[in-house]
């Protein structure tokens, strides 16, 4: 922003500004209503949240508002407060919001950005699917009336803007380049859903379809909603602490993951902590104006890259336009049918699903499989929180089974290298006298007795053993049961007169091993590597 | 036992047996005190299970019966039932071990044995002190009494035992082996709590210590308790089976290291889940017969071992001698002193206290230690099950934090080897159009983006960077997370005009990015070792 702002920069920043308002108005509407709120409040979320996130974030590209699958878990999180404790929809969707940004900039603060390492792809994939999968079903409700006669003009309403959309999606901007230079084929092929929502409403207007019974939008007061804190009870923010902690979270690896891969295209670095506080700042934002829970959502963020926004000032004329539209253009929203707004949704949920994660995970690793399996089935059989919550707890379940069982070798002398390899692997030189043995996995107390059960075994079943090597080089941590346990082993071999060595033994792990004074209790030595230990020791 | 019995061989088990029963008579007692039931659970305690255990059990040397930890689970588990529920102590005992053998069986038919191995060493040290503390407190009650008259004479008695058997534990068998060969000194010494018990009653009985107030063990009523199952509600089996669990995995650890480390002497296997088996029927056979939940302790196998028992028979005969003091010894320790028996508990579990452990772990792992901490205060504050619980949550915790944070090392050739080292720890050979860069840490989901990070940060930082090398020497897997980041960082890179390679798969990861198609993808080569992809890239 240190660069003089030229009539050039100010003509690509409105134009994409203008781009990027223009998908931004129907989609926050649609989300909006996805998440049982009223219209005004999806617009209210994609304003101040888009200021307030360029100010703190590190991504330039990266576009916040209402996005689909935050938007569902928010319907989910006010479906159940709202049935327990009488508070208004609006309120709770504040209350959200609040507490969704209050969590992230906590995180920020405390530098826990790393915590969402801990949702394994696998389990945002499954979450993701699933819960596009249950945004396609509500949305089907959309195409059906009441009556019969209106039945048939919404039905034929919804599939016509489905089947436009579908299209579009998939050979738009294939279509339009034929007639115009590819860039801007693109960026029209991006504007179909906005037209449509025009050409609607125009319908909608003229042809009065609200009064055969079409369903529309309808009246969107002006202004922004007040919120009283004095009224807001205690239990609702207790009720909507843990759904808000979920939205936080996923929010945030779905935004993350958007800046990463767009960032990576112009050399950007993504900073985990001032994400976390740039979207935090932009939730706490969203409540403060009367919008939903907010997060960086791909399609807009895409279309901001690819509209050509010079410089940061132009989310400050999307947040102008979007407004404008919130005080302008309510009136005309009003004709908008509903169920253009859920063919909207559904062609941006069927984008999200990843079918294709089963087949890869099924063919790549069972656990993984596992993972996603059940993060699909809770997830549709018991909602979001317990869909996301299940999946991470899943997936650090199988990671610990996994790591309990070490795949643990014996290894051998590649002949004219120094490198050892696995003896059931590779034509390998051994000796009899000399068992090798690579760890491969820390030692820690859910693995640790393992290698000494193997070490023992191995001795039992051969005579000739008198030295044991144990490799190291995949040894990354030695914890205190660990060492208790090699020095058990040491110990154990030593009455049966072998003695043990290591090898490769990592610097931190060595500092460690030396500071507990290891060295000077093990029988055999510590050699730098493998070679020099089977080289010393097979004689 | 398919040795012909021989005269000898009859011999040494009587004469083990012997020493084992009187032992385990005082023992059986003061641990039914400890669990706050009556003195004949103990006894019962001690009879079916040690027979039951030889027949499953792996171990030639393990003795089963009741131990102090587990009496004060035991303890903890009925308090807390009884205070909600109206059942007899006896009979809560009964379901405890009814439910922990059947949860120890069920854990030995799926093979589920690994399961303790997520009981960290410093979780059992912190759990094991802290419990050691809480039963030495209790155990002081036993030292005082209700008027000052009796008062001084029970202190003076409970005083002068802990004197003579904390002294014996110190120096018994020296100062018995000046008499006598070292063998029986140690066996003697070992025998003095039993002729401490035995002198105790026999004052008690002559000066008639009740009349004065010093209380005794007092009436035990002959013949097995029954249980009538119809009568056993549904709500304390729900409420004795997390307390079951824990006993179980809890009584489990302790036995399996016992049998292993007198199995070690042998070299004899200790097959877990035939332990889980043999334990489990133990507890089950033990409830049958109206005991409290047993396990294999250390202090009674030890006798067992040392004393010289010959075959599994002198198991039997140690069941039959505590069955015959059952029968015949009751109206005699009748007038054991309450005192005596809170004497050979504190003694006992003072030895189990390891202090050290604090030292030991504070010196070697921060995490480590505070695993320690944190299991020992929330036992002591909040009780065993929560202590257990909790320690087991807390090393699970920061073992995850510490791999989703991972060491990763910049390496450089150590010349005149083919080894590669840490560039900051050693004096090695780089090239500056190869990164060479050693992941010292499995790839999965917690910590597969810190890999990416490192890698486009040092490529931001260096403009001369044609190839990356990852050395996967210490990868021990990659999982579906870590597969998408791979995929992720192989497309950056060469949009960078940088080629990735990999050295040193092991050979089941190698399987699996196989299958997954990866190498297809891979921008650059895999070598079989770092010295190969460095020799053929460094040009």
């Amino acid at each position: 922003m240190n660069q003089y702002y030229s009539k050039q920069l100010f003509v690509n920043d409105i134009i994409a500004a203008f781009i990027v308002t223009a998908l931004l108005i129907p989609q926050s509407i649609a989300y909006a209503m996805l998440a049982g709120l009223p219209p005004q409040v999806g617009l209210f979320s994609s304003i101040l949240p888009i200021v307030v996130y360029s100010l703190f974030g590190s991504s330039t590209t990266l576009s916040v508002g209402p996005v689909a699958i935050i938007s569902l878990m928010t319907a989910s999180a006010i479906g159940s407060v709202s049935e327990n404790v009488d508070v208004g929809y609006a309120e709770a969707s504040i209350v959200l919001a609040l507490l969704s940004g209050l969590f992230l900039v906590l995180f920020g603060l405390f530098r826990l950005g790393l915590i969402i390492n801990f949702i394994s792809k696998p389990v945002v994939s499954g979450f993701i699917t699933a819960s596009s999968l249950i945004i396609v079903a509500k949305q089907i409700d959309h195409f059906s009336a009441f009556d019969i006669s209106s039945f048939n003009s919404t039905l034929a309403l919804g599939v016509t803007c489905l089947t436009i959309l579908l299209l579009n999606k998939q050979f738009g901007t294939q279509i339009f380049s034929r007639l115009m230079p590819a860039g801007i084929a693109n960026l029209i092929s991006k504007a179909v859903p906005f037209l449509l929502v025009v050409l609607a409403s125009c319908m909608s207007f003229f042809f009065d379809l609200e009064a055969i019974g079409v369903a529309v939008v309808g009246y969107i007061p002006q202004g922004l909603p007040s919120i009283s804190f004095a009224e807001v009870d205690v239990s609702i923010v207790e009720k909507l602490a843990l759904p808000a902690l979920m939205i936080s979270l996923i929010g945030y690896v779905e935004s993350v993951s958007v800046a990463q891969t767009l960032g990576a295209k112009k050399r950007e670095t993504i900073i985990p902590n001032r994400e976390l506080i740039g979207l935090g700042a932009s939730n706490i934002a969203s409540g403060l104006s009367g919008g939903m829970p907010v997060t960086g959502g791909f399609s807009r963020s895409a279309v901001n890259f690819e509209a050509g926004a010079a410089t940061k000032l132009s989310n400050l004329y999307v947040a102008l336009g979007v407004a404008l539209a919130a005080l302008f253009l309510t009136p005309y929203i009003y004709y908008l049918p509903k169920v253009v707004l859920a063919s909207l949704i559904i062609v941006a949920v069927i984008g999200l699903m990843e079918f294709v994660v089963f087949k890869r995970t099924w063919l790549y690793s069972k656990s993984d499989f596992l993972a996603v399996a059940a993060t699909v089935v809770i997830t549709l059989t018991s909602g979001v929180e317990a869909g996301v919550i299940s999946g991470v707890i899943i997936s650090l379940c199988l990671h610990l089974y996994r790591t309990s069982k070490p795949h643990i070798a014996e290894v051998g002398l590649l002949e004219g290298t120094e490198h050892f390899r696995n003896v059931k692997r590779f034509d390998v030189t051994t000796c009899p006298r000399v068992l090798s043995v690579r760890q491969d996995e820390s030692l820690f107390f859910a693995n640790a007795e393992m290698l000494q059960a193997y070490v023992l075994n191995e001795l039992y079943k051969r005579d000739q053993i008198a030295h044991v090597i144990i490799q190291c080089s995949a040894v990354n941590e030695v914890d205190y049961s660990a060492l208790t346990m090699l020095e058990n082993l040491n110990n154990k071999l030593f009455e049966q007169g072998v003695l043990l060595h290591l090898s490769e033994v990592k610097g931190p792990v060595d500092d460690k091993l030396a500071t507990a004074g290891f060295y000077d209790r093990l029988t055999g030595n510590k050699y730098l590597s493998q070679y020099d230990a089977f080289e010393a020791l097979k004689r």
